[in-house]
């Protein structure tokens, strides 16, 4: 397929990468040339930081920018696109079909549930891709997730924003925890690879078994005396000790 | 070595386990049979409802029993033992060596940082062992743990406190983010293994670089639009609610 992505972000760039490394042409567009460093390093995939020369016939326009943004690139590129037949769409777990529906005849949600760093290599086939589309879009955003990945599943915009929520606390909370673990740490000048053995096993019990079954630790055990001397230690970080206090309540609230 | 464990709960199981498994002679106790089924299952592993009834002439008790319960059973054995030269230890991570450094001589802490579900097999090589030790114990202690993990540390009572409460937020609060994640999903009728690539990847991430440098997502992009809406989704949670407005504000005073 012939495919242009709007924005360069850590997103973007692997949605580029993915999709130049099973043979699509790829055209990036973004704002500025700074953010397009990783997508010039790629083999054929061509780019541009003017919105009016990106190919103006490609199969799927892809935009991929903060959702914050996403309303004004769409109105722009409608006006540089001079075509109602382009598929449209966007790659944000949390923002409506709606925003694309009111302007493009033929839009859609192409969203990759992964957490992406721009320098971490990915295995592209894992990664769940949820469809949504109208007018058509949906069957070629299928065959466009498939052609990168197996594991792929239409979502309506509901159910990719409870998707989203999820994944917020599976991962983005899950890493903050992490670095909260390395903060204490470093202040005992413990380093953090300490964690590691346990980090994997916490995450090797969670393939196996529900994770509110594999809970451990004070709060389940409602060990008091355990959680109120933690509690005093984070005195002197008032965050930490109140998420402390919150994420053990919910604990025992879940038994 | 002749060994004698205190208790039957997921560490002590997990510990009489390992030590079995590489030879040692080792008698478990526990106040009742019900807690003794999986010790039992284990071939060359003694198990007693009686205190009286343990070994006398074991090289180390090892005291694994809930945090506290572990002065009543400390004071017990030194009432059975009879003898000032065994060396007598605990397991937990946040007590101090001072609950036994008060009743017996050689005494210390042998601390296996690790999740422990009873019914999961573990790698015990991989457990990162922290060892503190009085009169000799230390080295006998030492010798112990290395006799099963290739990590074996010293770290007195504050840094093995520090450590607990890092493992609290790296494997507990961890593996509650999952559990939140998987009844958010549940109400949606989505399984919570579609969360699994992710999961891998934000651990694989961890690996390789410091969770505060793979932080992804809308808190750290500070997109307020997105993480409005999430907080608005929470509305009928109070508690996730907050924890997700405390996680994500941190997340941004993190940067």
């Amino acid at each position: 397929m012939k495919l242009c992505i709007l924005g360069a972000g850590n997103v973007a760039t692997h949605l580029a990468t993915a999709f130049v490394g099973v043979g699509h042409d790829v055209t990036v567009w973004n704002r500025n040339e700074a953010g397009l460093d990783m997508v010039n390093s790629l083999h054929n995939c061509h780019s541009t930081t003017r919105l009016d020369f990106l190919p103006k016939d490609a199969d799927v326009y892809l935009i991929s920018v903060r959702d914050d943004a996403l309303n004004d690139i769409a109105e722009a590129l409608r006006g540089v696109l001079g075509r109602t037949d382009a598929i449209i769409a966007h790659t944000a777990g949390s923002v409506a079909l709606h925003v694309l529906e009111t302007r493009f005849t033929h839009c859609g949600v192409l969203y990759p549930m992964q957490t992406f760093s721009k320098t971490k290599p990915l295995d592209y086939s894992a990664i769940p891709f949820f469809i949504e589309g109208k007018g058509g879009a949906e069957r070629v955003l299928w065959r466009l997730a498939e052609s990168v990945s197996a594991n792929v599943y239409v979502a309506d915009s509901h159910q990719r924003k409870t998707l989203h929520i999820a994944s917020v606390f599976a991962c983005n909370f899950v890493n903050h925890c992490f670095a909260i673990s390395e903060r204490i740490l470093s202040e005992a000048n413990v380093p953090f690879r300490v964690m590691l053995p346990l980090i994997q096993e916490t995450i090797a019990k969670v393939q196996i078994m529900s994770p509110s079954q594999g809970q451990t630790g004070p709060a389940v055990r409602e060990d008091h005396t355990i959680m109120d001397e933690h509690i005093r230690m984070l005195c002197d970080k008032p965050i930490e000790q109140e998420i402390y206090k919150l994420l053990s309540q919910n604990i025992i609230n879940y038994k």
